[in-house]
Order: C-alpha cells, then sequence, then structure tokens
C-alpha cells in the first residue's frame, strides 16, 4: 500500500495557505517542556480543515462533494465547500452532538441524519445516486496529506522535539503527522491518544492486526471525535509511523478541557484534550513534547461543567 | 509631552522577540469582517508582557521591579522578572479576582495587598525604601511602546484595516496600538471601548480634559483590568491618536465573554471580551475590523456561568 509522503504533505501545505490558520505553538503554563498546537482555533473549530481543503482542492469539474461525519469534518468540508462554490452533502450519524450539527447545518450543507452504523454506506450510496465526490473524513490519501501538515508546522516551529501526541479516532491526524515528522525527524517519536473506551488503534497497533470494535462500545466516551475506527490505509500509516498508543479514563479527558480552559485559555473539546490527559498522566518520560490540540466544537453545558476548578 | 514613536515599537518589537508570543490574527466565524487578536493566548494570559517585557529589557542595573496591579500587568512583570532573573515586588489591590492573585503568586513575585485607592502610593514608597525600579502599568513610555507592538502585528497580518477596537483601562494598550497604526496607515480608525460603569476615558476624549472618576465607581464593572484611569501621558496619546471611545454595558460584557468561548473557541475575561461586545453593539459602520482580545484571565466560576448558552 502507497503511503502518503512528504512531498504530498508539502503540496498540501501550499495548497491550503490562506484557508487554514497557521496555528502557533503555545508554551503550557502549568508544566515544563510542553508545547500546544491549538487546532481549535481554525475557522471551523478544528484540524479536519486542512484535510478538506487539500482533498477538495484537488478535484476536478464534480457536482458537488459528500462526506459521512459526526461533525468536525462535516463541518470543515461544508466550509470548503462553501469557500470553493460547490454543493455538499453531510450524512450525519444520529448521535452526533448537536453543537456540531448547527456548525454544519450553518456552513450551508445538506444534512442527512442516520443511524451511525448506516454512516458509511448511506454516504456510498448517495455519492452514487447524486454523482457526488466522496471526500471521507480519514479513509484518503489527500485528506491525511492535509491533516499532515500539522505536523510540517510543529517542525518549522520547535527544535528538538522528543515526542508529539496526536489523538486517534479514524486516524487520519496521526497518519499524516506520522508521515511528515517521522520524514523530517526520525527521532522524534508520535505518540497516539486513545479513550480507554475507544482503544481499538491501540489494540490493533499492539497485536499488529487492525482491531475493530462494536460500535456501542466506542460510543461510550465522551470525546465524540475519536469514535471511529481505523482503516486499512490509516492502520498502515499508523503502524509505520506511531510508535505507541497510550490510553486515557473518561475523568482524565474531562479535567484536561477543564485545565486547558483555566490554564491555556483554550476552549477544547474532549477528543482536543486528549492529548493533554495523556501527557498529565504518560508524561515523565516524553521529553520535550507537543501536544496537538485537535478541536474545540464543544456543547456549551458540557463546557460550562468543566471550567468549574 | 513627547509621544511614543514608531521607531520605539519597532525597537520593542525586536526586544520582545521570543518573550512574546507573535499572535495570529482569527476570523470571527459568528459575522463578516471582523478578525481577532487574542492576547489572551500569552504566556501570562493578556498583552501585557510586551509592555512588561520592553520595559525590563531597556533597564540597567536594578536591585529588582515593583508595580502595582490588580493582575495582569503584575502577573506579566513576575513573569519577565523571572525569566531574567531579577526579583519582583506587586502592590495587590485588595480587590483583585483571586484567580489573577495566584498567578502573580505563581511567578514567584512578593505581593503587598493593600486598598485600591493605596495601590498607586505604596508601590511609590517600597520603590524608595527597597531601591526598586518602578514598572507602571501604563504610565511609562517603554511600556506604552511594548504595547503598541501589538499594532504592528495586526497592520503586518491584513490588509486595508479599516477599525481596530482596544479595550481601554489604564489606556498603555490603546496608546500604543494607537501610536502605530497611526504613523503606518493614518485612514486606519482606532476606537477605544470602555464599560459604561467606568467611561472616564470616554467622557476625557469628549471633553478634551482627562476626567477623573471615583474608585468606587470604577470598581463596580465586571471588567477589572479597566477598572483603574487614564494618566496624563496615556491621555496625550489617546487625544492625538484615538478616534472614538464607544460603551457597553455589563451585560453586553458577559455575553461577549459567552460568545468567545462558543464561536472562537477563546477563554476571554471580560476586559478582553470588551471589543467583541463593542463590535456586536456599534460594529454597523465599523468596516473591516480588528479586535484586540487583550486578556483571558478569567475566575473559573464566572467562566462556567457565561459560557452557557
Amino acid at each position: 500500500m502507497d503511503l502518503v509522503n512528504l512531498d504530498d504533505i508539502r503540496r498540501a501545505a501550499a495548497a491550503i495557505d490562506g484557508l487554514a490558520l497557521r496555528t502557533p505553538l503555545l508554551s503550557a503554563t502549568w508544566t515544563e517542556a510542553l508545547w500546544l498546537k491549538p487546532e481549535n482555533l481554525q475557522p471551523v473549530g478544528a484540524f479536519k480543515i486542512r484535510g478538506a481543503g487539500y482533498a477538495v482542492s484537488r478535484l476536478g469539474r464534480t457536482e458537488g462533494v459528500i462526506t459521512h461525519s459526526s461533525g468536525n469534518h462535516g463541518r470543515a468540508l461544508g466550509h470548503v465547500a462553501r469557500v470553493r462554490g460547490i454543493g455538499c452533502v453531510v450524512v450525519v450519524p444520529a448521535e452526533a452532538p448537536a453543537v456540531k450539527v448547527a456548525a454544519m447545518r450553518d456552513t450551508g450543507a445538506e444534512l442527512v441524519v442516520v443511524p451511525g452504523a448506516l454512516r458509511e454506506e448511506t454516504a456510498l450510496e448517495l455519492a452514487r445516486d447524486r454523482k457526488l465526490t466522496l471526500v471521507p473524513p480519514y479513509d484518503h490519501p489527500d485528506v491525511i496529506a492535509g491533516q499532515g501538515t500539522v505536523g510540517l508546522e510543529i517542525l518549522q516551529d520547535l527544535d528538538g522535539v522528543d515526542t508529539v501526541l496526536v489523538p486517534v479516532g479514524g486516524g487520519g491526524l496521526a497518519s499524516g503527522v506520522g508521515a511528515a515528522v517521522k520524514a523530517l525527524s526520525p527521532s522524534t517519536r508520535i505518540v497516539g491518544v486513545e479513550p480507554e473506551l475507544a482503544a481499538d488503534a491501540a489494540e490493533g497497533l499492539r497485536t499488529g492486526v487492525r482491531a475493530s470494535w462494536p460500535v456501542a462500545d466506542r460510543y461510550r466516551t465522551i470525546a465524540d471525535g475519536v469514535r471511529v475506527e481505523l482503516s486499512d490505509l490509516t492502520f498502515a500509516h499508523i503502524s509505520a509511523y506511531v510508535d505507541d498508543i497510550v490510553t486515557v479514563t473518561e475523568a482524565e479527558i474531562r479535567d484536561a478541557v477543564g485545565l486547558l480552559a483555566r490554564r491555556a485559555r483554550l476552549v477544547a473539546e474532549p477528543s482536543g484534550a486528549l492529548t493533554v490527559a495523556a501527557h498529565r498522566r504518560h508524561g515523565a518520560g516524553f521529553g520535550k513534547t507537543v501536544a496537538v490540540i485537535s478541536g474545540g466544537n464543544i456543547e456549551p453545558a458540557l463546557l460550562s461543567e468543566l471550567v468549574r476548578d
């Protein structure tokens, strides 16, 4: 299987310049040797604008685009499609957070709500019937290359990075960041982070065989952005580039959301706070570390609950 | 009276490179033609690191520094003093928010708590008695020059800015940003923002005579960072460079804190949200606008209350 390489990621960086925000690295205030890459500050509130932006930039003439998403990728694709003046359909699992569904609708995308287990097949059917181009949330080389621009920027901004922490859901971000960072700095460790309640990628990396957990199990975690599972393509990248995947508890995720708001002035969603939770639990040997804060689209009521001391 | 000029501000920018964060401009998602300058992301949670950093960089040999501050300047000076390896004393008004007092203490600064009305004279006395160098929060050309680097960066990052919105408390930020922006782009309007409950600078700009409001009046606003009043030096800058000062209500300030958390993924303190409140109320004629989000050090309980829809 062909993996995404550094040239792909550099082309993606050029293509999304001006569309995605060049996020700065923020020095964490509560500990030493930790920097945050705040992708929650992207125009759509998540890194997903990078992959969606690059994938759409590569399309030829199309009737429009379609995807399936619980929120951030759908919002990103809707945003990019509007900027490029093409139509967009998003197949949304019924379990998606209301705040994310509203944000997707605000982009002007057409939403089709289905049970979570049917999202992929519904998107495939609609793509065929309506002649739309499928831009999947992670299972696509262009999407992975776009997410990899996060890794390029980290190494441009900070020397001697020992560890990069990335959340793992479908694996697009970990795949792209891994490809970028290992090409430029092979000694930097790439450590993925999953909730204990959705640790299918950790299991797969340990056993060498892609693991599949029942949807009902994966949907237990509060971290709604990482309830999906790896594809063959992202599993291949993660097997090649990710050194380890660590897990965190639900309580640790909730604490990390509060910590980021109080100490970094950043609103992160639970999936976006996974890496900070991992640094607090496992960080002793990580050395000079960058934690990717992948997104910030959280229900206001949950944020209100978690920011209290 | 000599005003701070563009050369001063450029020297300040060079001096604080690597100490202060080069904050990006973020496109607002809830309205058109509005960008945010998120100074809440600075290592100390506020723009104050710029002025304190430049002022300390200009000091010769000293026994240490001292200031009076309700929070953000004191925290910035404490941070800079620690980085430079010198001592720091902060005279703190008893009314200062607990979260800011704790953050000042965390820098290693020595705190001296006094009633708000006594802050300035206590700082002067201690400076004399203990041979410390006073670095005032705004009434100093180097501090103003440091804050002016915010204005330089705005014009570097965005063309054709019609309006820059800045909060006005002691006036250091408005003075510096005004000096920078008017030198480089005379047609850009500088609009200050105050709470209705502490609108002494608006009154002074209107009448042409610096206004002084009783401390008890100014301390009514939730925006604790702008309860202080202008000095002669900042009044002179504001008279020269600020086109208008608009006011907002307490309810509008509270709403803007919630909006920033929900829609920009930024934790702002009430003073930091003043400019967004002003854009919502007065923005119709502002054109292409940059709102400076001056800081993000807010009590967790208040943040929790304000982020709910």
